[in-house]
């Protein structure tokens, strides 16, 4: 392999397969250092007690948008649970987050009879008029399908997208239909709706409709945006594939105030050796308000704190780590924007990223996003997670919202890919409650954590850094 | 056996094993009847469709609590049916019904911090005064339980029941927990109680409480009660346990209105030989407000329906198949008492009574209560069924709500037991919408349904008559 190697390097017109068969050059970590992270792994389970962290975060503070009386509680819980842990250079960095309120929410189905539908405002959606917006409604599967339509067939009206989003244990049907949510609003408005109606973005076959973050387009008319649940969805479709007239009632008293203080939770883990070097722990604070947030993202915020402190149980690691508990990912990335404002200088020192916001369930997969040179490494870091039944997914991963703004700017994410297959039955919903946080199984992810993060803080070797997308491309 | 059951008819003081005894002697209904239930067993699945009928039930007329604009909907779509299908003589048969009203619920948290808890008010319940009522909460897990605490504990205090319900494959664990729905408001009013909330009486992990009828006592104070949904009871536990004052605000503007009408809808297949012999087939086209009634009850409509009419395609029966769907089940059982007033010359007609009430998913089990004499029958009628995986259950059968009044006078019941697993993850609540109904199950219930009721009806033997309660007893 190694002449092979050596081979293609002379071959300069062969960049990717020189890059994999660099890849391919097996690396292996210091036994000490695999036999520490065994012991970790095999002891981390029992040992750790996220599900009282989590059962505090989603009971005790409960509900947490951003900026609310609930995200100032979720702050100092934060703050006193480090402290209380022992965790070094506790901190609360200053955020200032926009703030929605929801207010009412009602949409009716009008014609071609009268029913109340299980719906919510998206967040960041205008309110409606005190009297609503009643108007015919016409369907399309997503965004691609609505912009196929002419003016002439949805202005004055209220879109319906209809697309389904598929189960799957990863988060590829949610990155697949989560666009429609998104966006969906600016192109309604842009054929001249007057609302724009989804169906969730959510697996759950509850009467619960999931909420999430919409965005506006300047120069584009803001409309207001729902979302139904997944039966009320279908409702609609049975109706509208009966091609009689039917028409939505919408009303919503959602605003946006002022912007609020919050703040980014910061607590550390000082290395012994190499105390610049920074392992960064990432997981927001803040939840959508209509559930207690246990599974997003109480759930990511109990699991790096519990991994952090198991891995201090093996005594100080060569490296810092550092968690962060971050400030409004749902409703705009405050934090991650800040934390990347007020650490630019420091940016080289953060060799790797993880964040947990994938829920309570097991860890299946190992993904990353490494530059090629470090592909070995992460096969060795692999090796000390496949006890866990956990896979060698790609070097794609996706990282998570918090750090995808470091990941850009050249640090390298490693990714404990949970299993997904029924978090989008509750995600951003009411039924996103402390009964869906099965104990076991959360602390199978604390220990694939634990293991992995007391290697990446104790190995000499570095993942190098990532290439940054020019700015301008 | 023949000659032991000689012996014990001797033996005059064991009249248990006598009719055991009895029992054993097989019956075996005639060949061509044999034939015909196979042929229809065989097809019955594929050529039914049932889940049409649901689905037109549950989206084109909708919510249709006793009385209401919904109701009427459904007596309407019931006789246009019933018509278009060539039932005889379809009538409908007025009942008077109570009318109550939900109006809108509110729930709070208010100690040790304000959430809004997901809650219904109970059916039946009063409203409260605008200002709600705001009180520290008092638990107890059952009525048991209640009733063994002191006036001083109770009176002047929100009193909640915890008692989650059990799954069950069959109604056992809703029968468990439903007596604290129906009389814990009046049991809590004893004490001095203010209101009563309780733990649904559902399996349900989604945030939606479910409701069903309570009943206030006479001469006991009239207090408003509601549920609250798993996650919710989960998190006020949380509270209680803590020791910490716990406190909830209440809030409802449901009330009674005035008497409405309403309508039994019957519909026959008129027997060639025996006409005046009636098998009745029983379900309910009411459903509680909250969702669609898909599987309360237009399931147990659909397989009704669907069940004669595919009898019918083998000719005239020997005996009439009447089907009655009954007007409000779920909030006094309206429909039934009328039924029984108005048909009580002819009860002796009713040779059995069967009830389609327990949702869409497969018949696992087939029960009865019949006379110790006709149990040879019933094991021969079993046989018929036993190819569609079903077992033979005990002789102790509930048989419904709606033919109980029926049952109670005499009148035999067999009961197709429907797997009820996950029935109560949505009876009563928003959930219970046409996802829920899996087409193939339902298909099973209909083939189950319409291979038995051929038999009833065409066979020449008779289950005789249960005996009647003493009704002083």
């Amino acid at each position: 392999m190694r002449r092979l190697a050596r081979l293609l390097i002379a071959l300069p017109l062969m960049p990717v397969m020189l890059s994999e068969q660099v890849a391919a050059e097996p690396v292996n970590l210091p036994e000490p250092l695999r036999i520490g992270a065994a012991e970790l792994r095999e002891r981390a389970a029992a040992d750790s007690d996220a599900y009282s962290l989590v059962r505090a975060l989603a009971l005790e503070v409960g509900p947490r948008l951003a900026g609310s009386d609930g995200d100032r509680a979720a702050v100092a819980w934060a703050l006193t649970t480090l402290m209380e842990r022992d965790f070094e250079a506790v901190r609360a960095e200053d955020v200032a987050v926009p703030r929605w309120e929801r207010g009412s929410t009602r949409v009716e189905l009008t014609r071609p009879y009268v029913v109340r539908l299980a719906a919510e405002t998206l967040g960041g959606s205008i309110g409606t008029s005190e009297y609503g917006i009643e108007a015919p409604v016409v369907g399309a599967a997503n965004i691609a399908e609505l912009q196929a339509m002419s003016t002439d067939a949805v202005a004055g009206k209220i879109v319906y997208l209809g697309q389904r989003m598929t189960r799957s244990r990863d988060l590829s049907g949610y990155l697949e239909t989560v666009g429609n949510r998104v966006h969906g609003a600016a192109a309604a408005a842009e054929l001249g709706a007057v609302g724009l109606v989804l169906r969730s973005v959510a697996t759950g076959n509850h009467r619960l409709a999931h909420t999430g973050t919409m965005r506006y387009r300047p120069n584009v008319r803001r409309i207001p945006a729902f979302a139904l649940s997944n039966p009320d969805a279908d409702l609609l479709e049975y109706q509208l594939a009966g091609g009689q007239p039917v028409s939505l009632r919408l009303y919503s008293t959602a605003r946006a105030l002022g912007p609020a203080r919050s703040a980014n939770v910061i607590g550390e883990i000082r290395g012994s050796q190499r105390p610049d070097e920074i392992v960064l722990l990432a997981a927001h604070l803040d939840a959508w308000d209509l559930g207690s947030g246990a599974i997003d993202n109480a759930a990511g915020v109990a699991i790096v704190i519990e991994a952090a402190r198991l891995v201090a149980t093996m005594g100080r690691p060569a490296r810092t780590l550092r968690i962060v508990l971050y400030a409004n990912e749902e409703f705009g990335l405050s934090g991650a924007n800040d934390y990347f404002a007020r650490h630019r200088d420091t940016l080289g020192a953060h060799v790797v990223a993880l964040e947990a916001d994938m829920g309570a369930a097991p860890v299946w997969r190992f993904d990353s996003r490494v530059p090629d040179s470090a592909l070995p490494l992460v096969s060795a870091l692999h090796e000390a997670l496949e006890p866990l039944g956990i896979e060698r997914g790609d070097n794609a991963a996706f990282g998570g919202a918090d750090i995808s703004v470091l990941r850009d700017h050249g640090v390298p994410v490693l990714q404990l890919t949970q299993d997904m297959t029924h978090y989008f039955d509750w995600h951003h919903s009411a039924s996103d409650t402390l009964d869906k946080v099965v104990p076991d199984e959360l602390a199978q992810a604390v220990a694939a954590w634990a293991t992995l993060i007391y290697l990446l803080a104790n190995m000499d070797a570095d993942l190098g850094r990532l290439p940054v997308p020019d700015p301008a491309g």
